[in-house]
C-alpha cells in the first residue's frame, strides 16, 4: 500500500503535474467539444449552434459545478477552454469524413477528460471545505453534467439516463479519491489513482457491455 | 382574527416545530422523488437516471431558489435530502406494483411537500431581506420548479404549463403568508396558515377539476 | 472619428440616457415577453405557462448572465420587468388577432431589446473587471440566452442554433463596443454605436436572408 502511494506520488512529481495537467485538460475539453459538435452536425445545426453545443458539452459540467460551489465559472477566468472548443469546431469541419476512423482515439480522449474533470471537481470541493459526499457529487457533475446539458440543448432525452455508465465510473473514481485522501495521500496521488479507476471502469464497461439495470415500468 | 393567530402560534409550539418540520420536509422530498422516479421508470431509465430525475424533482426547485438567492444549495449542506431520494428509489423498486394503489397517499404527501417548500422559500427570502414579491416568486420556484426541471430532463413539455394549478396554489399560499407576516405573526404561524391554503387549494382544484384558462392560438 | 465619437456622446447627453434607457429596456422586455407568449399560445399553454415562458424569454438571458457573474438577478431587485411581462400577457390576450399585422413593429422592438441587452451585458461585465472576451460572451448571453431558455422550456430545438443570426449580430456589436471602449469612449457612446451595429446587422440579415453556414453531417 505504501509502495503504491509512493509510486503514484513519484509519478506526480516526475510528470511535472501542473503542465501535464493543463495538457490533459485541453485534450479532455477538445474531446468533449468534438462529441457535442459531431452530434450538432448530424442535426444540421449552424456553426454558431455547433460551437455552443460543443462548449456546453465540454464546459457545461464544470460550469454547473462552479455555480453550485459559488465560484466564477472556470472558463470566464482563463480563455484557453473557449479556444479548445474553437479548435474542436475547426477539426470537425476539416476532418469530417475521417472522424469515424478516429473514434477509438476520441473515446480514449473522452475517458481521460472525464476522469480528470471528475478529479478536479472533487479536489475543488474538498479545498473549499465541503464534505466528502458533496465532493463525489461535484466530481460526477463535472464529469457527466456536460453530456446532460448537450442533450437538453439538442432536445434529446439525456443519453446518460438510459445507457453507458459514465456516471458510475465517476462515482467509483470519486470513492477511491476520497479513500486515498483520507489515507493522507497528496492531491496528485489521489488524482492519479482516481483517474486510473475511472478510465479502467469505463473502458471495461464499454468492452463488456456493462450497463446499469433499467427501472421496470408499473405495467398498469 | 387574534384567536386564529394564537391558535396557529400555539399549534406551532405544541408541535415542536423544528423536529416536526424536518419530518414533513423528508416526506415532501420523498414524495417529489417518487413522482420523478415513477416517470423515469415508465421511460425505462436506468437506476442512475431514475435517481437523478428523482433528485431533480425533489430538490431542483430549492436548488434554483438557492442559486437565485446567492446561497449554497441546501442539499450540499445537509445529506438527508440525498438519502430521502435514495429511499424513494428503493421504495419504487420494491413496491412497484402497489404504487398505483398508494396514489392518494402520494398525492397527499406531494401536496404537503409543495406547501412546505413554498413556505420555506418565502421565509428564506424574507430573512435575506428580499421584498415580498421576490419572496412569493421564490416560494413558487421552490414548490413548482422541481417539476419543471424533471420535465426538461425527461424531454417533455412541462406539465405545469398545460395542466393542474400547483403554481397558482403556491402563489395563493404566498400571498396569505405575506399578509400574515405583515400582520406581525411569527414564522410558524404564517407557515401553518400558508400551508393550509396551498393544500386546500390544490386538493379542491384536483377534486373539482379546476384549471387555469388556456391561451388561444392566433389562428392565422 | 473624433466627430463620430462626440456625435454619439452628445446624443447620449441629449437623450438624457438613464430615463431613455429605462424606456428602451421596457420595450425590449415587452418584445421578448410577447415573442415567448405568442409561441406558448400556439402550443395552448395556460395563462401561468405563458407568463413563465414570456418571463424566461425576456429575462432568462439576463438571469443566466447575473448568475455567471455572481450577481443577484436583475428582476429580483427591480419589479418593473415582471410588470412588463404581465403587460405583454395582457396585450397578447387583448390583441390576439391583430398581432400578425403588428409583426414588423414587434420585430423592431425585439431588435432594439436585443441590442440594448447586449450592451448592458457587456457594460456590467466590464464594470466588474472581467476581460473583454468575457464581456462579449456575457453580452451574447444577455441578448440571446432568453430565446434558448424559451425553446428548452417549450421542448423545441433552440431556433438560434439552426436559423437567424441574432447571436452573430450580438458578437459583432460586442466587438464594436470593446473597440470603442478601448478608444476611450464613455459608456453611452459605446452603447449607442454597438446598438446601431446590432440592429443594422440583424435587419440586413433578415432582409437579405443571411444565415450562418450549416454543419455538414458525416454521412457514414
Amino acid at each position: 500500500m505504501e509502495y503504491i502511494q509512493s509510486f503514484f506520488q513519484d509519478m506526480g512529481a516526475v510528470m511535472q503535474l501542473p503542465a501535464f495537467f493543463v495538457l490533459l485538460e485541453c485534450i479532455g475539453t477538445l474531446a468533449g467539444a468534438v462529441s457535442g459538435i459531431r452530434l450538432s452536425a448530424a442535426k444540421q445545426f449552424d456553426l454558431f449552434g455547433a460551437y455552443i453545443v460543443g462548449l456546453a458539452t465540454a464546459c457545461g459540467g464544470g460550469t454547473i459545478r462552479d455555480i453550485l460551489l459559488g465560484l466564477t465559472p472556470f472558463w470566464m477566468v482563463e480563455p484557453i477552454y473557449l479556444g479548445c472548443v474553437f479548435f474542436g469546431l475547426i477539426w470537425v469541419m476539416m476532418f469530417r469524413r475521417m472522424l469515424v476512423r478516429q473514434n477509438n482515439t476520441w473515446f480514449l480522449f473522452d475517458c481521460i477528460g472525464m476522469a480528470l474533470f471528475n478529479a478536479i471537481g472533487i479536489e475543488k470541493s474538498l479545498n473549499l471545505g465541503f464534505p466528502w459526499w458533496v465532493a463525489i457529487a461535484m466530481g460526477c457533475v463535472t464529469g457527466a453534467g456536460g453530456g446532460v446539458m448537450r442533450d437538453v440543448l439538442m432536445n434529446e432525452v439525456p443519453l446518460i439516463f438510459r445507457k453507458e455508465i459514465y456516471a458510475m465510473a465517476c462515482i467509483a473514481g470519486g470513492i477511491v479519491y476520497i479513500l486515498c485522501n483520507e489515507a493522507g495521500w497528496n492531491a496528485a496521488g489521489c488524482a492519479l489513482v482516481s483517474c486510473t479507476v475511472v478510465i479502467a471502469t469505463r473502458m471495461l464497461a464499454v468492452h463488456y457491455g456493462w450497463s446499469m439495470p433499467k427501472m421496470k415500468a408499473e405495467d398498469n
